[in-house]
């Protein structure tokens, strides 16, 4: 444990892939002096326990944050307001209010009308995760090496934020902050647009012919395979992502149809130009983003 | 090298990513006596002498396969029928003649005509690849532990597809037979439609606004870095790949379209239990794929 931890009390509220890599990440580096964690089910509570990367656990929200100075929710989004509204009670005056969602809009939105004036309310999302679940699937590298976006609504407190910043810089993160619409927009791209689209084309093969899925399954070739990791991931998170980001997300699902209607009807067609063409630009992205250390 | 080839001389035409691996596989475990390649461009085959995977290079094709007992072509689907015009007058009596492309209806139904009667023609498809392209980018290992799919025309010679066989488990890959429509139509779902996937997201990308366009490469997650990858496959390669498996692409790209379209829809009008469900059912394929050992 460091010196100086950034906060005394961290309350985790959901202890699942993140909030238990949180947890241990924040253990690792000494960030907390303590960790309260909150899950539903008094299974993920025992669990979390046993493992260790909690100092205590609480069946009740407003128990859990009670004393903190940084309150991180941590469960999927359709659960935020019933958390909200059951440890809102338990604040403590100048804590931090954080939460690691994928979509940011819907949570200013939804979240800032349900906590008391008195706390700080930066929300973030730390670009980081495994297409698996639960309190024994978390690791405390997970976040190493990544961004971690925080989205504060206008005015808020600049000593909060900077906190909240070394916080993630601690568990090795890079952060960046940005205004949460603009935020919704490019994950609605690089992140949700993907991840429909892999739960499409394996919820397609899904439906096939036993004799044919039974071999798709066997000879899946790298496509495939890569599409079925990330179609792994937790259904009930991505249901309320999408949910959550509907705007964005059918936005660029149209242009993704346009665009892969261009292609149908090249193929159809015989318009190998046109095909090679497009074949070709994406190259550059890739480039872009090996250019970019993220590949 | 081992005390017996399998074949006194391959002749491999094409030396890109495959073809350069086959030479390096081959002569790692001593398959072959000598190994012979044709490649269009002067610079590829002076490349390929300089890195060593073969011991002769040859610009006319019909020189490179004379008293070759083994033929594999490997270029782009395209370029099939006027590699095999350009060797056929060389190929000698009793070779096999066999390929390592994508789709395998299209090349029968092309290439058989063109070939002489004296030859075994047994088309072939390694399940094996990298989004890397050109002679440099190959190595001996990219088959191990792989799938080689056969596809004889009813009647092929037994002996034939036997010596085939073994080598390509020389390679280290394990090898299956069936026939080339049903191969086409598991293909279409476990690589082409993948790889047309991946194309048109990253090209839906590429069209972006500028400033949207560079925080894309900046915060590509995992979902979209995955496709990136995908994407940067060979252009010509994935060109010919879907004008000659057109059919079986088409009928997915149609299954694809409908299934998304039901995801767009539950999306708009906020079906989370349809959403939840399908998001569920995509795990278990990935789990088939992991008990399969193929992830």
């Amino acid at each position: 444990m460091s010196d100086t931890p950034i906060f005394r009390r961290l309350a985790l509220l959901g202890l699942g892939l993140i909030g238990s890599s949180v947890a241990r990440a924040v253990k690792k580096h000494g960030l907390a002096g303590e960790i309260a964690g909150h899950a539903r089910s008094a299974e993920t509570r025992a669990k979390a326990l046993e493992l260790g990367f909690v100092d205590s656990v609480h069946e009740d929200p407003a128990v859990a944050v009670a004393g903190a100075d940084c309150v991180m929710i941590c469960t999927p989004l359709g659960s935020y307001k019933s958390v909200a509204e059951a440890m809102a009670p338990g604040l403590a005056k100048g804590a931090i209010v954080t939460d690691v969602g994928s979509v940011k809009g819907s949570v200013i939105r939804d979240l800032a009308p349900l906590l008391p004036e008195t706390v700080h309310f930066i929300p973030g999302h730390p670009l980081a995760g495994t297409e698996h679940s639960g309190p024994e699937s978390g690791f405390a590298e997970l976040f190493e090496g990544r961004f971690c976006l925080l989205t504060p609504p206008p005015g808020a407190d600049e000593a909060a934020i900077d906190r909240l910043t070394r916080l993630w810089q601690g568990m090795g993160s890079t952060v960046e902050t940005m205004n949460a619409e603009h935020h919704d927009q490019v994950l609605a791209i690089v992140s949700h647009l993907p991840h429909l689209i892999a739960y499409t084309i394996v919820g397609t093969a899904t439906d096939l012919e036993d004799d044919l899925k039974s071999e798709v399954i066997k000879f899946s070739a790298t496509g495939f395979r890569d599409f079925t990791r990330i179609a792994a991931s937790d259904p009930v998170m991505w249901r309320d992502v999408f949910l959550n980001n509907k705007e964005a997300v059918l936005n660029v699902i149209q242009r993704f149809n346009e665009d892969l209607t261009a292609l149908q009807r090249a193929i159809r067609w015989g318009e190998a130009d046109k095909l090679q063409d497009l074949f070709t630009r994406t190259r550059a992205i890739r480039r872009g983003i090996i250019d970019a250390n993220q590949a």
